[in-house]
């Protein structure tokens, strides 16, 4: 790697909105485990762990699980049609695998899977995911209202692109929320709006918190353009209630907003009482048309029990935008990526039209779905239940998503000490952590979190096998740390 | 679609670069083309032609070019690892295929496709496109110089969101040019620095004008940062001399330059005369190290004969930036989109190692590749005789990439009827052309022309067997539009 560099390009003449992004999921913590991995490779036995265990990231294919069979049937099949009527491909494949690549293909000009689809994406494919969220939801849903993108950050930033005129144009966040969001609006020179989500009423969202914030907001001078929610809750795992979702609506529709919301861990649902209503559906349950209201869904096939990160699908469902400020986002797709990759508008199209009762692959993707979501909530349950059973630790229950988000109660020397070590008190303790036992989690104030408090971002990724120890270890390492800060 | 919309987003209160950014490309021309394709396809007959052909963009397989098998078999079989070992899989595959899709597995943690790599994109393959940079240039490559990218396009925008800091910053881009270029330089708030290319000489680089350009620019109180230059040429088709490298090279060095190298037409060279030369085997050549000077070269497995452009694979290869810098680079990587689509980055790395004498599939491969090229250079050569054949019409050599430039002159009265319409010449007449004949073209105004000339871009996609019929579409629309309007 080059070390001297040519003073072309320095810290200092560099886009500073880039230099003040933060983006902690791959940050410091991530760099350090990696250095540790590359070193425990070399030099086996040195650390008194023998594997780093990455709980930083929602990333469940590279933690080892499989991906779903009938999903990845269909995109090698679209990879590589020419064998589509070979005796072979019988064999090899199911029979609905088979019938479904050819349905795709015959939905993309020149049956090419290597064409530039239209920036918005394949037409055909927008269709069936349009079919997807009208069965999903009760209500009709219109393909010329899906946007398909590369994964949900890329149409993140693409809207805060649209959206963000300045630093006097105001995007409003759950604190604590996932670093997309901050990252992107702080690329784009916008504002962050800050409403803090209560840890003590499991995440709750209150709308008179929305209220305070919008105002205080606004009595600075800024123009509050858009309300980002993040249901299921990422980094807090809450699900939010139908009548909490109404009470945003009613806000956001008074204030002009527009909701974006990050409904990406839809499929990710661990707890009976809770269910999974997308915002859409609550609109129209409202009665509220596009006149009404701004909406966009953000939904992407990285984030579901499928979890297919790499493959970069996903869509938005953007409502109540008129056709000329639609236009100016397509040309954004257009410039930002030509096109969104074909493989994840295939995928996209499998999650929200899945193998159906009577499809040769039906039981065995019932099967793999049923296995990996029921083994998740066990893993949230288990960790859940380890962190509250550990003195100084509480933890909210994970309702959905794939994290917990535990409050660690540090006492003042532990603070103390990450002041003279020139960290915060978090981060201190989450590479205390990856030092002594392997393990990633990454600091609460990577996602904002009441003055004061601090926290950790934990997934529950990890192989079921894994759980038990990564639990003793945890218990381990923090009762040694509370001994050794211990006021 | 909704045509009612909320008071939430408005034209008036979305981000002002968006609205200002122009992307010819996927423009208004090409909507225009697909509602006539509907119609044709709702009324057949009722045009004088009967298909609509694509001339507007470099997509070949959406024009029936059939992809290279041996990339197709690799990318099959990634996806779908479980079938790698069964004996059909050997009936259907060839054995470098499945040996290649083994060893890319294998440099994937826990060999999973759908995992998120690094935002810079998986370590194994960035060192076998570090070794294909080797191979091609004869100067070493360093593996941590690549960031694989969603395409060029991705990699373009990310990087004039790191160098722009305000309108006071300044790009030099090459007249005509890709518009990508002014429209990435647009959204983030640059200034574009022109520099024409001489259309006189088969479109010569001068250095001479950058020399004027850019001290004009210096004199206007814009900081120019960095220096576009398209080898081979989009959309005007030549290949630059080694010499004229030099020269840029020289220049760039002097004024501490960045140099943003677009090379993802290397592959694609028509004349015997000419040869690809990196940027990067130049500035070595000219015993230039890293602190002498930073350039970044972009490549795109959508622009090469192979031609995979929904597949969204490409990198780039960034020298003489600091360790600093590039951080905030990987940093913006994952903030746009977590890491690249993992298909593209397997394709990335098969277009610079494909298959090699000794190979099972060298034979195939081979042919196939020939077969593309050498057929794309038919192409080319029928065009630009045809269009210098025609009164009214010159046109330069294609000696690579995929498109023709030809300048048309337009008699005074054609430009005065564009004026009545309220629209600019060369609009007019591509529109004319479009409704006429079902031909796509461009016009010259969406990638920039020395004012009063007019220009149109065509590329040379369309299948062999479909030439002849465009060429004389083409002339008789001309001599008819050319005798409507004669002065």
């Amino acid at each position: 790697m080059s070390t001297i560099s040519s003073s072309a390009v320095t810290l200092a003449s560099i886009n500073p909105k880039v230099l003040k992004c933060e983006y902690a999921v791959c940050g410091e913590i991530v760099s350090h485990a990696q250095l540790l991995q590359e070193d425990l490779k070399a030099k086996p036995g040195s650390y008194s762990f023998d594997e780093i265990v990455y709980c930083n990231i929602g990333n469940p294919q590279s933690l080892g699980q499989p991906p779903v069979t009938f999903f990845r049937e269909v995109l090698a099949l679209c990879d590589h049609p020419s064998i589509l009527d070979r005796d072979e491909t019988h064999a090899l494949f199911s029979a609905d695998a088979i019938a479904r690549a050819s349905e795709i293909l015959d939905v993309i000009p020149a049956r090419a899977a290597g064409g530039y689809s239209s920036s918005q994406g394949t037409k055909g494919l927008r269709e069936v995911i349009a079919a997807g969220i009208s069965s999903r939801d009760g209500y009709p849903c219109d393909a010329d209202d899906i946007f398909l993108t590369d994964g949900a950050s890329s149409a993140v930033c693409m809207m805060m692109q649209l959206l963000i005129r300045s630093e006097k144009d105001g995007i409003m966040c759950p604190i604590p929320l996932c670093p997309l969001y901050s990252a992107s609006i702080a690329l784009q020179g916008g504002f962050l709006v800050p409403y803090y989500l209560d840890e003590t009423t499991g995440w709750g969202l209150e709308t008179s918190e929305l209220r305070t914030q919008f105002e205080d907001a606004h009595s600075k001078g800024i123009t509050v353009k858009a309300l980002v929610v993040i249901n299921p809750g990422n980094p807090t795992g809450q699900v939010l209630e139908e009548e909490n979702q109404r009470q945003i609506i009613e806000f956001c529709k008074k204030e002009s907003l527009v909701i974006l919301a990050d409904e990406v861990y839809q499929d990710n649902i661990y707890i009976e009482e809770k269910k999974f209503n997308s915002f859409k559906k609550i609109v129209r349950s409202m009665g509220f048309c596009d006149k009404d209201i701004s909406l966009v869904s953000f939904h992407s096939a990285s984030k579901g029990f499928y979890g297919e990160c790499g493959q970069r699908g996903g869509y938005m469902e953007a409502i109540g935008f008129s056709y000329a400020v639609r236009e100016h986002n397509y040309k954004l797709a257009c410039v930002n990526h030509c096109c969104p990759i074909m493989s994840g508008q295939i995928l996209a199209s499998l999650i929200m039209n899945p193998p159906k009762p009577g499809d040769e692959s039906y039981e065995s993707f019932s099967i793999e779905r049923d296995g990996i979501l029921s083994s998740l909530a066990r893993r949230a349950k288990a960790l859940e239940d380890a962190f509250n059973s550990i003195e100084g630790v509480t933890c909210n229950k994970a309702e959905g998503a794939m994290y917990l988000f535990p409050r660690i109660h540090l006492p003042k020397k532990a603070i103390e000490a990450a002041k003279a070590a020139n960290s915060l008190a978090d981060a201190f303790y989450a590479h205390r952590l990856l030092d002594a036992t392997g393990i990633v989690v990454i600091p609460g104030s990577g996602f904002g979190q009441v003055p004061g408090t601090w926290h950790v971002r934990c997934s529950i990724l990890p192989q079921e096998d894994k759980i038990p120890g990564i639990i003793s270890r945890f218990k381990a390492f923090h009762e040694s740390f509370m001994q050794e800060f211990q006021d």
